[in-house]
């Protein structure tokens, strides 16, 4: 097996493609390039216009625009913010801005599920693929019974093919239990559209079941017959 | 076995402490911390004094400061430099300054023997640890006859131990070769405490040959008299 960073053969185990030392060359390249502070140097300011008070966030425009595409259009085109120092960014947590740009400088963030769901939001408006995967990885890894109806419901907000398809597994697992809950009666009435898919979802599911269940017993009665 | 990154349980087979989805996640973060350009509403332009004429090499101050020690205390300690958006780097060419900026930013650099040479010294000079083992891990993997001596001269420098024992290994093995070199005359002529730890390796390992062959001798001989 050769390795596709260095070149050198080694013995394939687990990875496919990437030798022992290049493996450990790319953890120590994360760290070096990982070390650049939003606040020195900083040539811009982002505010949090849900939570001014709580003051600026610094931040560089080279980083922005070489993360996110839409800082790239903001800065690049001159538009109003391409002059300016001060960026105003709207419907947004002071705490969750902060994150999310150090998760532009570092790529490390630490989640929980409420947090994780307000960054796939801001990923999704600044079209940062790296924080969408990780927020999305988290999201499906820590659905539950608690937590899906809501996740469920903005992962469709914003087309999340991979979040929508596991929590319906999550839903139709657990329909008895969800539909007396109040974020049920709140979507029904809220977004009708969302529960008729769960419903379908239900109904493909418990199709599929009935079938594997019909094929178990016709192989089951062959069976039978055979052994008659 | 638990990942060190995620904590999930998996096999453990060659890589020790980090699963298949974390070291893809490793590589996909290098990917992302190393998109920023250094021409991107850059803040400082670096030139090369040996080679002004080939124009500026352009970078931002908090990744320079982020990177070395001594870019830090150039630009937070109120130096000649901080106040100026222009700074003259002294001994280097316009390739080997715009390479270094770049693998400032990126962690990546194609190497050859001189470039790598040339790289070491920056590296050295402004304390990018993570660009010095780069370059000396390149160094190493490449001694051959050919470049044992000058690569033994640029270490000495700079006191990089590994690269020494290793060319003193390549150097020792070629001694016969090596001395009716221009190198060696040069050596000789300007670091004659150079060539003399040479000899005293090359005796050393002279030493340890001869008292291995000896100790062969007396096994054997020992050996022989069990067999008498």
């Amino acid at each position: 097996m050769r390795c596709k960073s260095c070149g050198s053969s080694f013995q394939d185990y687990y990875y496919a493609d990437t030798c022992k030392q290049c493996h450990e060359h790319h953890k120590a390249k994360v760290v070096f390039l990982g070390a650049t502070h939003p606040a020195s140097f900083s040539d811009v300011v982002l505010f949090a216009s849900d939570d001014e008070a709580a003051g600026p966030v610094p931040a560089h425009k080279a980083v922005l625009v070489s993360r996110s595409p839409v800082f790239r259009a903001m800065f690049e085109n001159e538009m109003e913010e391409s002059l300016s120092s001060t960026i105003k960014i709207g419907e947004v947590s002071y705490r969750t801005l902060d994150a999310f740009v150090n998760f532009l400088y570092t790529a490390e963030v630490r989640l929980d599920q409420q947090f994780a769901c307000a960054l796939f939001v801001m990923a999704e408006k600044y079209q940062v693929q790296h924080l969408k995967d990780y927020c999305q990885k988290f999201l499906v890894a820590n659905l539950n019974c608690d937590n899906s109806l809501l996740t469920y419901t903005l992962a469709h907000r914003h087309n999340a093919k991979q979040i929508i398809d596991a929590a319906l597994i999550v839903i139709t697992d657990n329909m008895d239990k969800l539909t007396s809950r109040k974020e049920y009666a709140k979507l029904k009435e809220k977004d009708p559209q969302l529960v008729i898919e769960i419903y379908e979802a239900f109904l493909s599911r418990h199709s599929s079941f009935s079938c594997v269940r019909t094929v178990s017993y016709s192989v089951y009665d062959v069976c039978e017959s055979d052994f008659a």
